[in-house]
């Protein structure tokens, strides 16, 4: 597989109260023409990931509804799928191109989550999970919490380790400008930032956010021009409980495997990974079901600092979705733009030296969906 | 294209307070499993189309949520485009089976509205058109009710032959065991049913709906089998106000055009069509805008029964979205399956003679979203 990416464009991610998400789809998208260089003439289809506009705002057909906004009347498609919308959003565009249907492809991941009370946040996430994960009470911390507690037991996993990830993701954070959070904290300051659900505190949680990110995809690959080599998806039981185990995401696992065999690279080829760190162990989960390290031994993986910019894989170089921000549609899409600019050498102070492979892994729920790309230049 | 139906299922439509979406889905795929002949082991990936679920039951993620539900956790996706979501459910499945990245594709589109408030339902059906047009007040039966006003004053259609498109769908669903309504209607009965906005009467209108159906799509065509031999897409601007005319769907003559150039058909090759009648109206444009009769010449098209039972062109021979129902994210899956069993010879009573090429149409919102298939055998 060879999908150029022809353009890129993404906006400041926080809480932009001054922003709606008309104006963040057409920041990012605009962006990324610029970048391509194309007349929006030139784009075929638009594509779109978006989880809760419809249940915020009232707001669903978003396809046309982006379409619309850009002035380019082209077949145009919402993808929903939780927290994975926007890798799901790239996955299908790449299908629309290699059916022959559609040469260059707008994707934009949007979302805007700022506006709404948090109670209303919260309880629309959960439409992620399964009816009897709501009806029990449980929230999206209280999943991932279900998940680190077993793997803590399960493996010795430390609370340090949990920090450690955080930390990692904010010193990446305060080398972008974009990112929600900019700036560095401690070990000890996530361990006394106060318990969300024992053992995650409030700095092992991704925040809310605004945000948009938007790349075109197309058929044509340029020379110098980053590339996706893989692309692959995979489901899992909804319902946490109805797996078999609590300390690892099959849809990764399978996902993963599948895309490193169309990209024909093994986990040692990654030099650079974005992966869905929702919660801290999400992704010392992460670094395990894609290969990068034994199964138990994330934790330890990250404290001693191998994905932290300067180490052998730097991980979530955006500042991940705990520290660069985690507007749940743009994620997936961010983290293909934050590559491709990694691969291009384009990603100033945090740019990691003599990067040609890079992964991207986004989940949607408790991973229920997972979706990989691999991308090379 | 040559994209094979493998198998086809589909739930009763109408009012069903005893079953879920759950139940619905599970009925309508495992029928088409059992159509298929294919072990569900042999299903590759899986796509949904569905509008409301997130919003009136707060649960997104279908993708996933279905797979989970059928017990196959292949990659699943929701695809979302209002009305339009079957539809474009089909169109990517179609994508990704051409891409080469699955073989056989499990496509349902579901909807469960019943059990939910009608000013819930009517609120939300709105997400499919503009904001400015939710806070100016509008419903659905409000601005199609300015399509019909604009087409009576530009070419003299008249309410009788609104109310004709109604009967003639109520007497195909008279036919149909699955339909919501399977009874005939009058004149007189659609123009004395009371008006909803003038000039559309409550029999004009399509109602609200639970069901689901689903088909298998595959890389390979059988002898025998019905295939896909188009599916192409257009948009257009969300707002009514913003088009440049009130009497064509732009965006359902752009589609149609590309897929009687992938199928390498015109207009008059058509042997049946399934449209979607949201509303009399819009099947009046739908003639129009496929190019089966004259701009203006719709209402008498249907008038004088080319389009009945046993005329030269049957439209609608399930009941359509008016007597069949209208789920709104079935409705683009289920049209397809009325014109696959139709080209197999296996619609019954309603069954259409020597019909060898079919096509369907479907809608999002008031237009902006148009997706056509065409059918052959």
């Amino acid at each position: 597989m060879k999908i150029g990416i022809a353009g890129v464009g993404i906006t400041k991610f926080g809480e932009l109260w001054g922003k709606s998400l008309e104006d963040l789809i057409i920041d990012a998208a605009n962006q990324a023409l610029i970048d391509s260089k194309l007349d929006k003439s030139k784009i075929d289809a638009l594509f779109i990931g978006n989880m809760l506009y419809g249940k915020l705002s009232n707001q669903d057909h978003l396809g046309a509804f982006a379409a619309s906004l850009l002035g380019i009347n082209v077949p145009a498609f919402r993808i929903e799928a939780a927290c994975a919308s926007g890798g799901l959003a790239v996955h299908l565009a790449i299908q629309s191109i290699l059916a022959g249907s559609y040469e260059n492809v707008l994707v934009i991941g949007a979302e805007k989550m700022t506006d709404y009370p948090s109670s209303e946040i919260s309880l629309g996430l959960m439409g992620a999970g399964s009816e009897e994960e709501r009806h029990a009470g449980l929230t999206f911390p209280g999943l991932y919490a279900l998940m680190a507690k077993a793997h803590i037991q399960k493996y010795g996993t430390t609370k340090e380790q949990l920090a450690a990830t955080a930390v990692k993701n904010h010193y990446h954070a305060s080398l972008n400008s974009n990112a929600q959070y900019p700036f560095e904290i401690s070990i000890e300051k996530v361990l006394k930032s106060g318990s969300i659900v024992e053992p995650l505190t409030l700095l092992d949680s991704s925040p809310i956010t605004d945000g948009a990110a938007a790349i075109i995809l197309s058929k044509s690959v340029k020379p110098d021009q980053v590339y996706i080599a893989a692309s692959a998806v995979s489901s899992d039981n909804l319902n946490l409980s109805s797996r078999e185990t609590l300390t690892e995401l099959k849809a990764t696992q399978i996902a993963a495997k599948k895309a490193y065999t169309q990209a024909k690279v093994s986990p040692s080829d990654i030099d650079l990974a974005e992966v869905h760190d929702c919660f801290t162990i999400a992704e010392i989960l992460a670094m395990e079901d894609l290969g990068f390290c034994k199964k138990g031994q994330g934790g330890k993986f990250i404290e001693q600092g191998t994905t932290r910019l300067g180490g052998k894989l730097p991980v979530n170089t955006s500042g991940g979705l705990k520290a660069c921000g985690h507007p749940v549609g743009a994620t997936g899409v961010k983290q293909i733009l934050e590559i491709a600019q990694q691969l291009k050498g384009l990603s100033g102070k945090r740019q990691v030296k003599k990067a040609s492979v890079g992964l991207t892994q986004n989940v949607g729920g408790t991973g229920a969906t997972s979706v990989v790309h691999i991308l090379k230049i």
